[in-house]
């Protein structure tokens, strides 16, 4: 089976060494018979071959079983032309290996209670599923573009679309989350203004009696927004659209304080998957050694679980994670009172040593 | 002066009523001259004329100073054809009368913060102003519609857009109201992604040298839903499109536990207004006299101080709302422990005597 890595900018590259570390060791334990090769994307990808992510990069991913990425962007590629940015790779790699199911878990860790800024009872024992869609939408909707209007003025334009494949294509993966959990879909649209979330409220309907051990509600995403901050632990899996499902899953994340513990899983219609912690590249403090890796260690031991079969090897390194936290270890963004700081490196030993 | 009273749906009439002995007892106090006629809008206009705002509304709106607007909406209507649903007078009368300028501020009454889901340190003393943009973007954008492709299936499609002289004009907004206050305005949008908010972000950076004083900052929508759970108090106006508008303020609202508080202004050109509570309808307490009708009555304060140039009597109303949460008043919304719980009347009885 093959691995693709692809580091990325900011922080990527630290995090992901770690989680690489990880992914050895198992490798080896287990007799996995992984290998790995590695590609640019995102701004370190501008700076050698003048794109965020190469035709040949792609072509390349696509023949590899699964692929982990750290993150992509910074400041230093704020001001080139938009139309070759860092987070272009990453929506051409979404496109073109048609990676529709977003799927994004706000897990609250029991250790990391303290760390939420919402009270430990609205918070503790979090567990939510975000699944966006990740190819559709107003992301890639045409037409769009700056045009000038007949009074001279300039106009800003985009156009939000589903079919009713692509609806039904993210439904059923909702529901077939949630019957792996506790059996709930909430499906977040704005049917009250927008025409094209009429639809998709109509097909996820339509899918319910397909799926009758599960439970179908529907919610405006300006109420699901706020009942995020209200009552979170009301929530099993959320299914929306792409623009949607950008703003719910960061704000869910959040929710946890702990972002920096949340990874993240894209797939196909074949299962390919690409895996990579919900943060950003956090510029800021890249190169400082103190990014928490393990939204990309969990990040990788997700994709050993969905998209290679290697339930094994996952649930040891889960229960590792699970071990440091308990331990006290705690990177920065993390870190509260009592418990032990430690950097990016040393997270990624004591990882190693609890495997 | 004329006021035109929209008392709407759900718990609309009640609330209403007591904003308007609130606003009897102002006007005899301080002799105001105060003239006030009512109409019907949302389901309650459905059910009289077969449709959610008449034209004959709209036009005697026109001809008032401004407008008190309880809630549209519930279950009776939910059923009915999309084209009359009682959203449809909202969005009628936001659009017929260019009411382009939504403000809703986010304060958190330092008697209330035990009511948030937040921790106090996070939110207490919170005062957050967002500005919307509410008549263009993607809620009126054609083409919109549902149509068949040629594949057979159905495609859902709506389009965001916005003009430089309609982002211009919110820009200004959001400026002028950061003079009043903190003297920073963070533009939210998606320019790494949606073109029609890249011209948004040109335009307030080109706005930003005509009001050296205020500090401008950019925050693509993600981060700002992910900034409101972690750090709220960052902000002092926001300022965005219709749809992240939408999302963002309903996410601050319920930051402060009290959304029952919370009024809102949507404002002209011409300086008119439309004034009503943050909250929706709540049609599952319609009825029961519980409904917390402070928000329309501080809304009723806003459109004193806004529309009217009233000062003197919204500082009356806002003291006396002040005064009755300092006596442990409390409506279900926001009652805890050691309070005393009241009716909706009842508040509205208390506020009168506190006047
Ligand atoms: C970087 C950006 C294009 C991307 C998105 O909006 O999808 C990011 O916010 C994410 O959620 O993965
Ligand atoms: C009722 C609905 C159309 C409306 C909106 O989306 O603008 C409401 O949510 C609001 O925020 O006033």
């Amino acid at each position: 089976k093959k691995v693709m890595i692809l580091p990325g900018d900011g922080i990527g590259p630290e995090i992901v060494e770690q989680a690489c570390r990880v992914l050895a060791a198992v490798n080896e334990k287990f007799n996995l018979g992984l290998e790995f090769v590695e590609e640019l994307i995102g701004g370190s990808s501008i700076d050698v071959h003048g794109e965020p992510l190469t035709d040949a990069a792609v072509e390349r991913a696509r023949s590899c079983d699964a692929i982990l990425l750290g993150a992509v962007g910074g400041p230093k590629w704020d001001t080139i032309d938009r139309s070759i940015r860092p987070e272009r790779g990453l929506l051409k790699i979404r496109s073109q290996l048609g990676l529709y199911a977003n799927l994004r878990p706000a897990l609250l860790y029991p250790q990391l209670v303290e760390a939420s800024s919402l009270k430990p009872e609205v918070v503790s024992g979090l567990d939510i599923l975000i699944v966006r869609e990740l190819t559709g939408g107003i992301y890639f909707g045409e037409p769009r573009g700056i045009r000038t209007l007949e009074n001279g003025e300039r106009e800003g334009y985009n156009t939000y679309k589903y079919s009713e494949s692509e609806i039904e294509r993210i439904g059923r993966t909702a529901f077939e989350m949630a019957r792996k959990r506790h059996k709930k879909v909430c499906s977040v649209d704005k049917a009250n203004v927008l025409e094209a979330t009429i639809l998709w409220r109509e097909v996820m309907d339509r899918l319910a009696p397909e799926y009758p051990d599960v439970e179908l509600s529907h919610m405006y995403v300006d109420n699901a927004a706020m009942q995020l901050v209200r009552a979170p632990k009301q929530f099993d899996v959320l299914v929306t659209g792409n623009m949607f499902g950008d703003i719910l899953s960061d704000a869910a994340a959040m929710l946890t304080g702990s972002i920096g513990m949340l990874p993240s899983a894209s797939l196909n219609e074949q299962g390919q998957g690409m895996y990579e912690p919900c943060h950003g590249s956090a510029p800021d403090i890249a190169g400082q050694g103190i990014a928490n890796p393990l939204a990309t260690i969990l990040s990788a031991s997700m994709m050993l679980r969905y998209s290679l079969g290697m339930t094994d090897a996952a649930d040891v390194i889960e229960a590792a994670v699970g071990k440091v936290l308990d331990q006290g270890l705690r990177t920065a963004d993390i870190h509260t009172a009592g418990n032990e700081k430690v950097g990016t490196q040393q997270m990624g030993d004591a990882v190693l040593q609890a495997l």
